[in-house]
């Protein structure tokens, strides 16, 4: 109990060796921890490209939005001059467990010259900087990072965490690589399954842009054809990888409009265009997305539930397999998409899975009985569900109110960091309960940021949900935070 | 309880002779009742400026947004190509009684050309057609329109509905005209002004916009002090034409950018430009507005508390005013905010208000025994508490999703329309209940689009609330609606 489990953290990755001499030449806040040393690259293609050539680089921009992801994926650290903790860059790179520094505000990061600079000092493309996301520290010089050990007195620990916690402890991960890590670290499953990351991978987008783009139906089925092989090849990875430990895949969540090319880069009267002018939204976190595509689009999600049919069927062992459903609201929608599932899953021969839904809107939380009538699980995602029950936009109100906020005493933490227990945390509570009242068998998990957050761990031990999902790098955290939360609780 | 209280709005406009003999030249959908003949316009500073100097206009687009706004107030009607019941348009029109007819598939607006055609016919800038908001028909030919008449018996029908119901009707009014018009048509107080209509008007426009865009404090103050009088004449206009009725005041409520010129029409590197740039939005409907617009900038809401103060006191009689701080999702924002307009009203001599909260996010419902002990009243802010609550944005949902869910029986009617009364009425319920544990004299209201709908009114009588709150035409509507679910609930 003496231990703070927010601080593990730092322990389990490289950091600058805390005996080196180097100049500091900026600081940010530490945003995902970790160091990281590499040329800089302003652009998410040119860390793509450096990244499949074996290149070690830092992405450095101004702020990163949903376009940059697949330059996270190939970059060693993340450098932003704006935003804080819950800006989209901190929260996608904690999320991946890439080191990542932002608000930087002493940086100058100018895109079009290619440059960042602080004070005299300019940084060019190809330059090399070491970031330390533990301590915020920005360095051009050759520092050592010293790599992250895992004691045998932490083992022992987390150990006696495991004896005693009731919650389990699942991760998150798109990848092979992350559910391998996130095993070694404890993970007993594998909580979220995020299908859009896989088709943000460079040699996916211009396959996933012909069938958002298709003119007709057998464009569509025809570009959707070729994803499905790539598709299974990611599940099959996944599965492989967890050796048998389940593994929730969630369908199709984000607005289609977020794989194309900015509108204004697609010729002028092309049909292309004028799709992606349709798709265009005022607010797409409350738009066509989650499972209204699926409703209006149920092609995507066909493709998908094969894939995974053959990928477990593929594999050595049996996997346990759990589809997800996201963003329903009501019940008739995961009725309607359940029995497309199981449809397509009988057609496939695959018989040994779960179904499950999202919660991750109020209305879910409020007829959380009705629609635990057509599911077997449930994952509160409480990321959307706090954009929704706040009426914040993650991307907009960092850097914006939300600092003021904290000034003001009106927040104590960020409600994206630590679960707004009053207002979210009670919507957690009601579809939890209203859930195993229709459901006394329903198994409920947490799969958003607050999965790997101490302090809103031991209010998911207190709500009685199953598991935590959290980010490979943060299960050790949530194994202790998990017990903790357990001796605290009685 | 035989008469039908939706369609009394038909009775109540002005609409197409039906003995007279015309050609329809295309059909949409009947979005907002009355039929109006005019000019064509094809954006709205045309409307404006048609308006201004006197002649009657049809505000044609292919769909319209916030940018239109004032053209509506300008325009006798508004036709789209585009857009349900529930678009922008519908909404816009319906809230200030002006004929709309939407989603004219067959029409083609090109908007470059300036012109619409319905295949081979062609109308141009100045040509002029007539629209029947009731009936969704648009004509060419010259057909006489029939006014509105209120006969004796429908007056008749209307006391017993007063004599029998127990929610309070009110009108959501933003213009002495609206206000009056309201009053003729038994409105008992005006429950909703829209601060930001006021802003959004030709003249204000400019000077909001330097308000905005002010490069220091001093320029903001001065921007705020030209708005000032202006406001305050508003203010004046609405108690003088409500003569004593309570008239609820929303301070400012959109966010800032939805008052900027679009970001593309600033030059290049100007400072104007780079403001504009900041405040741009993600999902704007989730960002910095309301009572967040309060908190970080405290000066546009010390402004308007002067206004409302400085009118109440310049006109005969006693207006009741009733100060509503919008979107607060924390206790501690309306105690920040009430501080100040406790203040300001102090020094202005002002001691005769109340003062409360729209309650629109679930989180304000959640806590409501919260928000309680710092407000008179809670008026409930359906539109968004629908937004929100489902994570539809209103924009986005409607034209692309919301046909399939109704095609699918996911959903029977909009949400927009009829309020969700497991999810979103079930908050209204939360709030309510929560709101009056705390204080038990707490006025309770609703102000959104579902204030004139007769179902969702039967919801609101159940519920317990003190009153209603609708546009203007549908007053009559919410009276007798009101009147039937007193007797159907007894």
């Amino acid at each position: 109990m003496t231990i703070d489990a927010d601080r593990l953290d730092a322990l389990l990755h490289p950091a600058f060796d805390p005996d080196a001499d180097y100049d500091v030449l900026a600081h940010g806040v530490a945003a995902s921890p970790g160091a990281a040393r590499g040329e800089v690259v302003f652009t998410a293609p040119e860390a793509v490209e450096a990244g499949e050539a074996g290149r070690d680089v830092i992405l450095v921009r101004p702020f990163t939005e949903a376009d940059d992801v697949a330059g996270f994926h190939a970059a060693r650290g993340i450098l932003t001059s704006e935003g804080g903790k819950a800006s989209h860059a901190a929260l996608v790179a904690r999320g991946m467990g890439r080191p990542c520094v932002v608000g930087a505000s002493d940086l100058h990061v100018d895109l079009d010259a290619e440059t960042a600079s602080v004070g005299d000092t300019t940084i060019g493309k190809g330059d090399v900087i070491a970031i330390d996301g533990s301590n915020g520290q920005i360095t051009l010089d050759d520092v050592p990072l010293v790599e992250a050990q895992v004691s045998e007195a932490f083992e022992t620990v987390l150990g006696w965490a495991d004896d005693v916690r009731r919650l389990g402890v699942r991760a998150n991960a798109d990848a092979p690589g992350d559910a391998r890590r996130a095993r070694e670290l404890g993970a007993e499953g594998v909580g979220l399954c995020r299908t859009e990351h896989m088709f943000m991978a460079a040699d996916r987008q211009p396959k996933m842009r012909a069938m958002i783009l298709a003119e007709d139906h057998d464009d569509r089925r025809a570009a959707l054809d070729e994803l499905l092989p790539l598709q299974q090849r990611d599940f099959q990875g996944l599965f492989e990888a967890m050796e048998g430990l389940p593994v929730t895949i969630r369908l199709l969540d984000p607005p289609l409009h977020e794989f194309l090319p900015p509108v204004d880069s697609l010729p002028e009267g092309s049909s292309e265009r004028e799709t992606a002018e349709a798709l265009q939204e005022t607010n797409p976190m409350l738009g066509t997305r989650g499972v209204r595509l699926g409703i209006i689009a149920p092609e995507i999600y066909e493709m998908q539930v094969r894939a995974i049919a053959r990928a477990a069927q593929a594999v050595d062992g049996a996997p346990h397999v759990e589809i997800m459903v996201p963003l329903v609201d009501y019940e008739k929608e995961l009725e309607i998409v359940g029995a497309q599932i199981v449809r397509v899953a009988e057609e496939e021969g695959l018989s040994d899975y779960s179904l499950g839904t999202m919660i991750e809107l109020p209305r879910a939380c409020l007829v959380a009985d009705r629609i635990a009538q057509h599911a077997d699980f449930f994952s509160f995602g409480t990321n959307d569900l706090t954009q929704t029950g706040l009426g914040f936009s993650r991307d907009d109100v960092e850097g914006s109110f939300l600092d003021d906020y904290l000034e003001a005493k009106i927040l104590t933490r960020s409600p994206f960091e630590t679960i707004d227990e009053p207002g979210v945390g009670q919507l957690v509570r009601m579809g939890a309960w209203l859930g195993r009242k229709a459901r006394a068998d329903l198994k409920l998990g947490i799969c958003g940021e607050h999965g790997g957050d101490p302090e809103s761990i031991d209010f998911f031990h207190r709500s009685g949900l199953d598991y935590v999902s959290c980010s490979p790098f943060r299960v050790p955290i949530a194994r202790v935070a998990a017990a903790q939360a357990a001796i605290r609780n009685g």
